[in-house]
């Protein structure tokens, strides 16, 4: 492997950490564990499965890797906070969501040249991304990583 | 910037992001607000940024960067449990080592050079590197960039 090769490699890896470990928190909860909140008055565990879900599955237009799976999440889980709307799902349903739009996405990544990961993401104009060549796609791949660790640390509060 | 150069760059850049967003939320708290509880039962605030300050400072002998400045907080903040030990310094001094520890690692971080960030970790013996070289120091970077999204998601919780 090359040098550009290993970083870009080492950055899925840490991708794939999170993920994995995320997957090993939602995976064997019943639904009626998925209700618990984080904390009192704060997001649910299904709420954060919807969340993220919806927030990955964005960037298949994000990062140019192809139509989304589920736009359908985001009124419930990006633009509502918990609890305003009925979920539209079973948690059933959600985990496979999550499962499905996780393994799709980083059977994309896996095919990105390091030359691909540096090319700008869809969110960003020519002249913003000219400016500031840190808007790319590893920039999206990282920031997103950052956020599912974010609210694992969330829902690691739930006993 | 060659391919090699954008990539590490970005990972570092990623780092700076999340250690802004917990500067913002740590600095201006004060003492009283930092002996919060996270959630009921859970870790307060100052155990979160003295846990942070040992686990960042230890980066500098594991990644070959220099001398650790802040040994002492293992013991408090590592090791032990919140509430089990009195809180060792104030909570401006341990702000203070917060803010310490991060500028000098940044600084270090900002001279590596992409095959240097490729280079094994010491906590990492040279036959299982040879067999995962995705154990170097980029990804100890990002697994600490992780860890530290994983403590902000939690500290977010407090209002």
């Amino acid at each position: 492997m090359t040098t550009e090769e290993m970083l870009s490699h080492t950055a899925l890896h840490s991708w794939k950490l999170v993920i994995g470990r995320l997957d090993a928190v939602i995976a064997p909860l019943s639904d009626e564990e998925l209700q618990k909140q984080v904390a009192p008055g704060k997001n649910r565990l299904l709420y954060l499965v919807g969340h993220l879900t919806a927030v990955h599955d964005r960037m298949f237009p994000m990062l140019g890797l192809g139509e989304r799976l589920h736009p359908e999440l985001d009124d419930i889980y990006i633009t509502s906070p918990d609890r305003v709307r009925p979920d539209p799902v079973s948690a059933a349903e959600l985990k496979h969501a999550w499962s499905e739009v996780n393994g799709k996405l980083t059977a994309a990544f896996e095919k990105l040249t390091p030359q691909q990961w540096l090319e700008k993401h869809t969110a960003v104009s020519d002249e913003d991304f000219a400016k500031d060549p840190t808007r790319n796609r590893l920039a999206v791949l990282l920031s997103r990583t950052n956020h599912a660790a974010f609210h694992t640390g969330q829902a690691a509060l739930v006993k």
